[in-house]
This record gives C-alpha cells, sequence and structure tokens, in this order.
C-alpha cells in the first residue's frame, strides 16, 4: 500500500494519474498550501524539501516525480507503462520526463515563484511576463519534435503521458495560446477521456 | 559505438564520467560554446533544444543526463552503475539525479543564464546575488540528508557519482563555503582519484 501526498492543481497530479492507471493500491493525503502545509514539521519529516509530490512506500520514501513515474512503471509491469524491457525506448521516455521536469516546469514556476531565485519585486514581475515566451517555446517544441501522437511516444500510453497532461493544463495559467498546439490540445483532450483520469481529477477535487 | 557531444565546464561531464566508467565504446564531440556552437543548425539537428549532452546512438540520439545516465548503466549491467535489480533503489537513485537536474542545477543556472527567464539587467544582477544562498541550500540538503557516503548511494559507486561531481565542481564560482559540506568535499577528493575521472578530466581540457 502507497501513500501519496500532493496538492491539487500541482505536478502530483501526474503521479497521482500513473498510480490510479497501474491499477495501485494506494491512499492519498492532500496538503493545503495555502496554510503552507508543505513546511509544517510534519510533512518535513516526511519530505525535507518542502515539495510535492511524496510517495510513501514500506521501503520508504520517493520524491521527484520522473524518479516516482518510472518506479510506478516498474512495479507494475503488467500495466505496460513504460517500455521496461527496451533501454533506448525507456531512456527515450525518461528524457521527456526530465526535460518536463527540470525546464517546463521550471519555465512556468517563474511566474509564481520567483522568490526562489531572487529578492526584488521588480524582478518577479520581470519574470513572470517572460511565462508566456518561455513555456510557449517549450510547447512549440513539444508540439514539432517530441509528441508523436496520439500519445507522447506514439501508440502505447506511458508515463509521460500523465506528466504531459498535468504540465500542459497550466498553459492557459500561463498565457500560451494553445490554438497554435493541436497535438497538445488533441493529447488533453484524449487524456480528460480516460477513466483513472476522470477519477481522480474527482478525488483530488473533491 | 555511441558519440557524446559534449562543452567543458558543463554538465555533460557526468555522463562522460559514466561512459568511461562503464568500459562503453564512444567518441566525443566538443562544441564551442563561445561561437554558439550548441545553436548551429548543424547541432540543432541532432540537438534541437541547443544543449548539451547529446548521446548519438544507432537507434538515434538521446539528451537530459539523467535519462542518459540510466540508459548507460541498463545498457552495461556488468559495471553495476545502478541497482538495476531493485525497482525502489533504483528510483531513489533516479530521485537524487532528478533533483541534480530539475532544483540544483537550474539554481546554479541562474547566475549566468538569467536571459532564460526574464529580461532586465537588474533582474539578472538580483539572481545572481541570490546563487549563493539557494545552491548553498540546496548542498546543505545534500550533506545533511541525501548523500550517505562513501558515495551518494553509499558503498555502491552509481550513476549519481559522477553526477554530483559535476554539480559540486560548481561550488566556489557559485561562492558557496565548502569548508560546511565536509561530506561533498570528501566526495570530491575520492572522485577526483578515480582514473576514469582523470582520464575524462584530461580529454576535456586537453
Amino acid at each position: 500500500m502507497f501513500k501519496l501526498y500532493y496538492a491539487p492543481g500541482t505536478c502530483a497530479l501526474a503521479s497521482h494519474i500513473a498510480l490510479e492507471e497501474a491499477g495501485a493500491a494506494y491512499t492519498t493525503e492532500r496538503l493545503d498550501f495555502k496554510a503552507n502545509q508543505q513546511n509544517s514539521p510534519e510533512y518535513l519529516a516526511i519530505n525535507p524539501k518542502g515539495r510535492v509530490p511524496s510517495l510513501v512506500t514500506d521501503r520508504g520514501v520517493l520524491t521527484e516525480t520522473p524518479a516516482m513515474l518510472a518506479f510506478i512503471a516498474q512495479s507494475f509491469p503488467q500495466a505496460k507503462l513504460a517500455p521496461l524491457e527496451d533501454a533506448f525506448a525507456f531512456a527515450q521516455a525518461q528524457a521527456f520526463n526530465s526535460y518536463l521536469c527540470s525546464t517546463v516546469h521550471v519555465a512556468h514556476a517563474h511566474k509564481l515563484r520567483g522568490a526562489r531565485w531572487a529578492i526584488e519585486e521588480s524582478s518577479f514581475a520581470d519574470m513572470k511576463r517572460k511565462v508566456p515566451q518561455t513555456v510557449g517555446a517549450c510547447f512549440a517544441l513539444i508540439e514539432r519534435d517530441m509528441l508523436r501522437g496520439p500519445w507522447v511516444m506514439g501508440e502505447q500510453y506511458t508515463i509521460c503521458d500523465p506528466y504531459l497532461y498535468t504540465i500542459a493544463g497550466w498553459l492557459e495559467g500561463d498565457g500560451v495560446d494553445l490554438a497554435a498546439l493541436p497535438k497538445v490540445a488533441d493529447h488533453r483532450k484524449r487524456m480528460s477521456e480516460r477513466p483513472a483520469v476522470r477519477k481522480v481529477l474527482a478525488d483530488e477535487q473533491g
């Protein structure tokens, strides 16, 4: 039995969907970011980074979305959430997820989390103004070169799909025009029709 | 036969060391960042992100350090560069590398790459001033909670070690005091004594 710590609207959604798609036995624990619960002593004892997601397992706690997604795929091989028998194809899936984590999510985070990297209000405003451009450039590359269709890796649904869906869900808020991203828009629509995605969204929004 | 595209002083060093430790057959191609060679049409055809590292294989090109490191470990299992038979331990190694990629490297990048996320010179200066604090906080966490010793994952040398070594090599330039990081300093010393590391550094600096 796993326990997933999450907050609504965060990248934890990707791991939440992956657990559901895998048929894993899991419970969830919602953190209240408005009350800064992610920095409470109780939660910092689970994840000293003060971030979500965290996945509590009987072996210990895992963090970092790309690592958690690969772990879920490897722990439930019958769900076929990654090309586990092909190191090159697995690396391509991991490279996609790493790009989302270290470049796309980071670009997005400059809208509201500028205080992570600067001190002055003027810098935060400057960062925020550039988000439509930086996130837009990331998604233009995803649209052109990375999203094979219908799923990220092609015919097979993988751990890349819930992660892309999660971050693509921030596009309107980031001021990026979805009309220029027809493959991404189609992917979001396909994802939103999956029973696992509907169930998880209802849980997180409930 | 692999071909690694790298530039000296970049995170490509981690994959370069891992290839050497794995006993892989590979060649290298150095990019001249001062001449902006990473954004030349020839290189963008290999890696449209215009970044290093890129690893050319007979199946195609791989990018993103965490994905490449896992691929190298999986492709050369006899080198025992990751706990491949234990999904949880493998996820812990991947979580460490993901943290380096998406948090530590990103914190460091705000010193010289502020133009990725902002427009004004005043913002770049502000970001630059905060780097000792942000990178210092990351490494304080690594020192306290993450680096088990003597290697990152404990007794077994893994793909986490060349990656930590690479990013820890930027600490002085980032204004972080190594005296407060005795385990990290010891790790750097151990790494610098490994024949594979000496060979790769001589290659990159030659």
